[in-house]
């Protein structure tokens, strides 16, 4: 953690080098601070004893993904039907979509994508998404690994883990021969909203208690729980300990951005994402950037969240301090300037608020390589999609 | 218009037909309200007597320019250099690149896939861009077409009508052998923000007087100006005349959208984009859909306008009240239910406030046809992406 994070400086003579050479707009990544970050988290789960499932949503990368699980990743974790199959198809299973599925067709296909039971997991918080495994475990013939989704408060999926519902649908999970029971899944993203360091770590305590009272309860029935899974970035780098917990699932420390910066996670120094872009107009009020909403997103934060009125900060080679992308259009950044009026041409490299979106919407990820010299493109086509 | 604007309901017995039979969420098209869309457009471009270059950005599908281009578009208007390589190299052109380019590169290898110097149209509005147009033209060895861009009112891009950057960059255009000048151009984009259709109308009006002196002042100084070109959907449906222009570009209109209701220009049964999901979750407070800000965006307006704090309507088949879209996860969409808890599985099509980054966000648009028995995809595969 770092001291300074919100008075911080993005040095540009020792990141994203290259950047300021690109003729048009490119969501670029530094290729030393994605290791950087990579390995840290990698370290942090094998100090703790954990299992790293990281979250694809983040980058949508299979280079990325074969780079974290060189740095020791067993598995990945997904949203979308679409991502999962991507990543089975490369060999980077066992792969968790911990999002609940209702279709037993979908299922069904996926399952007939897995090399075998183990190379797929669901999750369930319902009898209705239960009963959609079931039926989609018939359909393919293949028995399905379960695990039971738990709400520890940002109140989105997952059963409450103080309620009947969770003991109740392991059970059913437990005696369903079609289905395997896998333990429980949470996801935190509430401390987003927490603010600091210590809100943050309030959270990851009351996760760990929910999640360690639920286990016994379900392990009160004669049901053996293998896993107890947390996710959400902020919750783990601000942990409470990881006592009972067998896996984490992060996903945006892959890259991190001005959401994890306003939270005391990390230094500007350590966002492995930017957007790089070029002033092409200014007015008497703004500076426009050549990239706008259909590549930096709308989003303040994650979930909703918005600690700030501003879309980002773009950063000019030798200031030092950037301007505020005031307003977005689809294609412009407008940037409030002050005494400081840029001329036409100037590369900015624009930090977002919400680095998952923005990989999302690049269309091909840019990798600046460490060397400062070369670059490469990262994305593998298909990755971003609609499952069919 | 529509005088029930605001009151109107989406009849979903006759609208996105079989929306509700698809087993994964997808962004979908109702075939006969684009067809209306787009007939009447072109219906008012013919009745005032000028072209229609429709704005590709809104819909980024060859299918839906070349059904533009059966009912009457006479070319197209695009932002970015990729959707201008799609469409040039799909025969669409002319194409009006409506955007500041300042790399002579990317300016030369546009013109490389043009098939003549009437195909491709660029703007400028500062001396910087006249030059990167001039030199792109020289390492291509094209003429290049140049249209001067005017800034109307929503201070982004384009010199001030009233100051003496206009006349200085026409006749600077005008003399340049490598550079034909095309004319005048401008975006009243600030008419989202006038709220109501006699607030567009009175910017519709204040544009034309702009457009129509600074014309004036360019041809006093003996320079033909042979296309005076208006944008914006608003300022078009809600018009003051077309004395003196020669040249629309909406885009919008293709598909419309919630501001577009909230505006007063149509009725949501006019509305040609609906993302379907269905809801897999419900919690005490909110039923959880399984579509977020990675498909709807976090748009709450366009060019960042904001008349609501909602990211959407979610309707249900046979309710006669959408359910609104509260917050956004990257995939999730948490809908407020009030006395009517949704069983989980039902489907819902949500309409979204800005339809043009959805499209943007779809991977892929899929076409509900008119008879409402099947579906086609629509979007080529790469209009989305980077320019290489």
């Amino acid at each position: 953690m770092n001291d300074e994070t919100t008075t911080d400086t993005l040095d540009l003579t020792r990141r994203f080098a290259g950047f300021d050479r690109l003729d048009e707009p490119r969501v670029v990544i530094d290729e030393a601070v994605l290791e950087d970050n990579i390995a840290a988290m990698a370290t942090l789960a094998n100090d703790a004893g954990v299992e790293l499932r990281p979250h694809a949503k983040t980058h949508k990368s299979i280079v990325i993904a074969r780079l974290q699980k060189a740095y020791g990743a067993t598995g990945f974790t997904v949203a979308r039907p679409y991502e999962a199959k991507m990543l089975i198809e490369a060999g980077l299973g066992p792969v968790t979509i911990a999002y609940p599925l209702i279709s037993p067709q979908t299922i069904a296909t996926l399952l007939s994508l897995a090399k075998d039971g183990s190379d797929l997991r669901f999750i369930a918080d319902s009898d209705e998404t239960v009963t959609a495994l079931a039926d989609g475990a018939r359909l393919a013939g293949r028995k399905v690994h379960v695990m039971l989704k738990v709400d520890v408060g940002l109140h989105r999926c997952g059963v409450d883990p103080a309620g009947d519902m969770g003991v109740r649908l392991a059970t059913r999970v437990a005696g369903d021969p079609q289905l395997a029971f896998g333990g429980l899944l949470s996801h935190a993203g509430h401390a987003y909203g927490a603010g600091s360091p210590d809100g943050i770590r309030a959270v990851a305590a009351q996760e760990l208690e929910m999640m360690t009272s639920l286990r016994r309860r379900i392990e009160g029935q004669g049901i053996e729980v293998p896993c107890v899974s947390i996710g959400s970035t902020p919750s783990i780098i601000c942990h409470a300990g990881f006592d009972g917990v067998t896996e984490i699932r992060p996903g945006n420390y892959a890259f991190y951005d001005l959401t994890a910066v306003r939270l005391g996670l990390v230094s500007r120094n350590q966002l492995a994402l930017g957007v790089a872009a070029r002033i092409v107009a200014v007015n008497d009020r703004y500076a426009i950037a050549n990239i706008g909403s259909k590549t930096l997103s709308s989003d303040l934060g994650a979930h909703g969240t918005s600690a700030t009125t501003s879309y980002g900060e773009a950063w000019l080679p030798e200031m030092r301090a950037p301007l505020s992308v005031a307003k977005l259009s689809e294609e412009h950044a407008f940037l409030t300037y002050g005494d400081n009026r840029p001329p036409i041409g100037t590369p900015v490299l624009i930090l977002p608020n919400h680095s998952c979106p923005v990989a999302n919407l690049s269309g091909g990820l840019l990798l600046l390589e460490k060397d400062g010299k070369g670059s490469r493109e990262m994305r593998v086509e298909g990755f971003v999609g609609n499952f069919r």
